[in-house]
């Protein structure tokens, strides 16, 4: 697969790194922290992925497709949880919510790609 | 500074990673490997201090500002190098040329905000 | 400077990272998260700076130095607020405490050696 | 699975993505880069897979096993190439290639425990 055909994924992913970061911080800003823990501990993660799965599809690396399929899952994780808080009104969460569901589309089109 | 402050910055960062780590991998299949080696050397620094920019940036966190001083000198010097072999008519020097003049643009305009 | 100089500093960076990384998401596991948040933020911030610092010294870069007078201020802080919790019988705090402890001197060495 | 289980392997993973990088960069400083250039990619991969490992293992991530197997793989691919300069007399291809299989031999551990 070319770099070209890897741009959408690389750039979903780089995004979705970038929300997941902000979010953590935004999160441990907030009154209830206790409550959010679960959902840094899951930006933490999803955001190692992604940069991870970032780095491997832009050095064209043939493990790309197995990273993503490991992305796709984290970030529906990630989601799943920030969307919670999202509809309380937590504006990063809502963010966030939204870049991981595009990575995580991003990456299982990557993932099952022939 | 907020993160909406930092987006252009960390969208240059990411994009500048790519191009680096991309750019790396493209020379390394190219006939002359030899007359790239200091391409390929500065692209895998810049690519990496690039992507540490963002992920700080992403952080909010108070060395960002210093990190981008150091990101926009390697990617100036990333730049010289590849501005060398784009003349000489590699696509993905010149690509990742102009990702390293405008991150270094972008890091410069960060580096000295009030 | 060659790899073999580095060495030392590298292997406190990548003991750091480590430990930051661990003592965030066992904060996030903590009774009081909210007490915790800054050093949560810190450990974060920290291990980003200590993965790119060991990557720049592995890769032997001009910038190491320079970059190694940074992660010297951030393991420093991050150091100076685990150490409040360690009084308290953190675990995660005090282990987190040393390597930071250790990195900033290692890292100092490194950024003032001629 | 605890952080200390994760300890031996967390550290295999760190000494390989640092032998990785300073590998990488000494096969560019080498007369013949042309024929170091698969070894080369391969410790680009490597280092980047590694690194995430590491750093997902210290965040107590439930993906880890995952990566791990990952991992292995691309440590099991880049010791076979860098085993072949290493029988040339390349030090730095022999000192990674021998932090690669620990690395895939304390990944596969990791990916198979209970």
């Amino acid at each position: 697969m070319s770099h070209a055909k890897f741009q959408d994924c690389i750039q979903a992913c780089v995004a979705c790194a970038v929300a997941c970061s902000h979010c953590a911080t935004e999160c441990l800003k907030e009154e209830d922290v206790k409550m959010l823990a679960k959902c840094i501990q899951l930006d933490l993660e999803c955001a190692a992925i992604c940069r991870s799965a970032a780095e491997l599809m832009s050095l064209g690396s043939g493990l790309s497709q197995e990273l993503c399929r490991l992305c796709t899952r984290i970030c529906n994780e990630c989601a799943q949880e920030c969307e919670k808080h999202a509809a309380m009104g937590m504006e990063h969460c809502k963010e966030c919510a939204e870049m991981c569901r595009k990575c995580a589309a991003a990456c299982e089109q990557m993932a099952t790609a022939a």
